[in-house]
């Protein structure tokens, strides 16, 4: 209880019964990605956030530091999935691909997985300020580990190209739901995906434009 | 008007004179474009749609029979498109990857395009309805005509992929703006691409989970 700031209404300290600042920072967390994703970007506000928390506004000041460190905690990597990406890549060059669509879409399958990769995608393309998050959470969580990891020629653009498909995969399978896709066995799609992540992360690319066909 | 002879098709009739009608029927399109990607299907109104086109409301009901068609009319692939389009899948199986990925490519690198794919995308992360809008669309308007030409097996699933990489890409090159593929040169994009969507329509493809690896 004192680790909460003053100022907290009784409201809010009430429910503090409960050990712990960390399940209202979950509660706010949570609040977050579903306004995050159902309002967008830019339309949602701490205020909302709060009040969809349950909690006074301050509360959210006092764990973020204002609305896009918000938006980057409520979708960063939890760390056991932090924990999963880096096995994955510990593996080596060889059979990444299946192993890196195995593991998304493990993740994706599950609901939280779903509401969070749908929030993902529906804050980016509601406005600029999503792009620009979305675009640096990938960066930051995802890019940064498997360049680091894949060291060949073109790591970055290598990366957005994997990226490219994975979102893809995310698009048609969760979100507009394309069948036969969205109902396929996860061994089928990692047998059809994974050698495109594969490719795109240690295959020959193209030299330059004269290479297009 | 009168003086064309019975029978002739409506579209032909309009063409002749231009009537003011058309303008208005460009206008609510335009607007209602303009309003699914920014609120989302669910949120867009025929109300608010008829207010942002200028229009009344009942305009719009006597050119479009509810939301749906509204909204299926809006995105609608123009005649040009859908020409080129038949023309890139007339061209036979040889290819077909780096020409599709080259005729959206095309499409979407236009201001007009960006802004139609952003939406289009938008609207079916933002709400159910417009998850199966944008489903109906691909279906209808790209995947009738893809499965119809390529001809091999499994061709839903491979529609299904290949849309997979094409809504990646547009969600990568123009939604998240990843570097360096949004700045990538076209013939790039189509060198790095286009194999992909190749492999996916004409390719071998595994034939059950069995043969994941």
């Amino acid at each position: 209880m004192t680790a909460l700031p003053e100022g907290v209404p009784d409201a809010a300290r009430r429910r503090g019964r409960r050990p712990a600042g960390e399940d209202r920072r979950g509660d706010i967390l949570a609040a977050a990605r579903a306004e995050f994703g159902e309002r967008g970007f830019d339309a949602t506000t701490i205020r909302g956030v709060a009040r969809a928390a349950g909690v006074d506004p301050r509360l959210v000041h006092h764990y973020f530091d204002g609305k896009d460190a918000l938006f980057v905690a409520a979708f960063e990597l939890p760390a056991r999935q932090q924990q999963l990406l880096e096995g994955v890549l510990a593996g080596g060059a060889d059979g990444i691909g299946g192993r890196l669509v195995r593991l998304f879409t493990t993740v994706w399958d599950s609901d939280e997985g779903r509401l969070r990769i749908v929030a993902l995608v529906s804050a980016a393309s509601a406005s600029e300020a999503g792009a620009r998050m979305l675009r640096e959470f990938l960066a930051r969580e995802v890019f940064a580990r498997i360049v680091a990891r894949i060291g060949s020629d073109d790591p970055e653009l290598r990366a957005a190209l994997a990226a490219s498909q994975m979102m893809g995969l995310a698009l048609a399978r969760y979100v507009v739901r394309l069948e036969p896709l969205a109902s396929a066995d996860p061994d089928l799609v990692v047998a059809l995906v994974g050698p495109t992540i594969q490719h795109y992360l240690t295959g020959p690319l193209p030299a330059s434009p004269d290479a297009a066909a």
